[in-house]
């Protein structure tokens, strides 16, 4: 198979720059796709500048891949060429642990194969979504549902089902009151996903500046963590707070917003522990849990939910050359929501 | 009503001793119960020395409490002279929040009437089982069932209800793994009921001693804490944790003991926050809650399933006079498990 255009960043401390990956043949069981195009997720930014350790490099980031199908191998019944396909987080798992016999990969004992940054089950180096094709075996590709404009679906395979995942896990139902902390990727999926899912969604964020364009998504209500007051006025207020943030905060502040039996769900990560207090919990049987992502049928269910109820991520479309100066803006909160490159441009002379 | 015998601590910083304390006329709804046995809870030692603030002296402590009806109002019709009964934790609520209303009334929004070192719905202070009597409204006792040793029931009240609820309200089921940190009042329990509710029961305690105790109470197996290849073996092995301990400890290497999908109960609640690390919950989608004694139908339904199960404390049966002397043991975790208080004792001159 011809090479294929990606862009890739050299090293921990190099900016990304042409690169060109080897996909393989379709296996029997594989399908190729011609991406389309692929989200920029911030833990993007977090391997490629190998934060969290154990990076491979070159590495080509993206796993918000959407595309179509141009070829398929000769077993897969599933999907045909010229179907409208995602790829997400991971491209294979070890299939016979409990998690992955109950469709939920992505807590695959053996460890999930990741789109990027890892190693397929045969050895080889995973190159991910900022390129123009990828060949994934069929049980690890999603439909794209008709109806989501496909720049504004790609998202949804990261940012989506990792805040859909954990509210229908959790049961979040019609009538609860939901806080998202934080109004990025993550967040402003979450406001969405929570409205369709019946809740009344108010959304925290240290920038009282993100008031209107959270209300601008479905929130009922916009609450600034900056003033001092939020947390004695919301106390005890809600049954779910889905917190986005990876920057280091007081979990126990937002612990104390939470109804008897009301659940915090973790879906950011910061670097440091966070300190909990006990009676934060106790005093009203309340949870602290932490989710990731959602496995291969959830997330399909995931994009059938935003078809059906014209969910999508609001997103600024990007050439691949500009994914440098990307990551430069959305450490700095400047994008609403989310960039998604065009990979048409990684063929560009 | 002539006065009542009790022992009280006059300060935080002071022995218990000798006291009286006047117990209302039985007021419609009321009982009034001769006390037969009280357990001795960590928690009475920690009011008794004001180490969690707001306490007022002098204090009768004691929220473990089995006795007699000698007498009842007017209006109850659940109750008459002569039954065996019990009173726990709490012996009122506001009983209208919604807490109350689905018989949760240890989360009442109003706060509970705390058994001792709290203020009654009229403003008078409550006195608790370190006395030969004691005034409750009908609707927070608990009826004894035959066949449990009544010094033996006595911490069901507290220590069984604490563990058992938790438990049950967070969906252990036959075959589960469970295990408990800590082999004290709680632990102990703990391991009785995990057992009696069908799980596989390891016993986690700093002290490798405690491994025939824990064996003998119905523990599967034990492993010390003390050994760091306790948290390699046994990781990822648990359904359950249910963390009895009040000293520091690290949390993070208890929630990687757990399963996907796995739960830490938190009972003990150590003085400072403890840190937690997003990626120890989010990694398996752990949850770690807290949970706080039961209410008053539940505190029925695990005394009916102790009776049913043969499940009992095991207890060191104490005279009043030595309350002084259980507490130091009680802080050298020198008990086979918990201290109750014979009340006859009070009247010995």
């Amino acid at each position: 198979m011809p090479t294929t255009p990606a862009y890739a960043a050299p090293s921990a401390r190099a900016a990304l720059g042409p690169f060109t990956v080897e996909r393989r043949e379709p296996r029997p069981h594989d399908v190729l796709i011609d991406i389309l195009y692929c989200g920029v997720c911030h833990s993007d930014i977090h391997q490629a500048r190998d934060e969290w350790g154990g990076a491979t490099f070159p590495m080509v980031p993206g796993h918000e891949i959407v595309g179509k199908v141009s070829r398929v191998g000769s077993a897969v019944t599933t999907f045909k060429a010229g179907d409208t396909v995602g790829v997400g987080c991971f491209v294979d798992s070890c299939r016979e642990c409990p998690q992955c016999l109950q469709g939920e990969e992505q807590y695959c004992d053996q460890g999930m194969v990741d789109t990027y940054n890892s190693h397929d089950r045969d050895g080889q180096p995973t190159y991910g979504g900022y390129s123009t094709r990828i060949t994934v075996d069929s049980k690890y590709v999603l439909r794209i549902p008709e109806g989501i404009p496909l720049e504004r679906a790609a998202p949804l395979l990261c940012a989506g089902i990792t805040t859909y995942s954990p509210l229908r896990r959790f049961g979040l139902k019609a009538g609860d009151a939901l806080a998202v902390v934080g109004l990025g990727g993550l967040g402003h999926m979450a406001v969405k996903l929570g409205k369709a899912l019946g809740a009344e969604v108010t959304v925290l964020s240290t920038s009282p500046s993100k008031r209107e364009g959270a209300l601008a998504l479905g929130a009922t209500h916009f609450a600034a963590t900056s003033d001092k007051a939020t947390f004695k006025t919301l106390a005890n207020k809600f049954d779910f707070v889905l917190d986005t943030v990876s920057a280091p905060h007081d979990y126990n502040a937002y612990l104390r917003l939470l109804k008897t039996d009301g659940t915090m769900i973790l879906v950011g990560a910061p670097e440091a522990p966070t300190p909990v207090a006990a009676f934060s919990l106790i005093g009203r049987r309340r949870r602290l849990v932490g989710s990731l992502i959602g496995g291969i049928r959830e997330t399909q269910e995931m994009l059938d939910f935003c078809a059906k109820h014209q969910v999508a991520s609001d997103v600024e479309v990007i050439p691949i050359q500009h994914i440098n100066d990307a990551y430069e803006r959305m450490l700095k909160g400047d994008v609403r929501y989310r960039f998604v490159v065009d990979t048409a441009s990684l063929n560009a002379k």
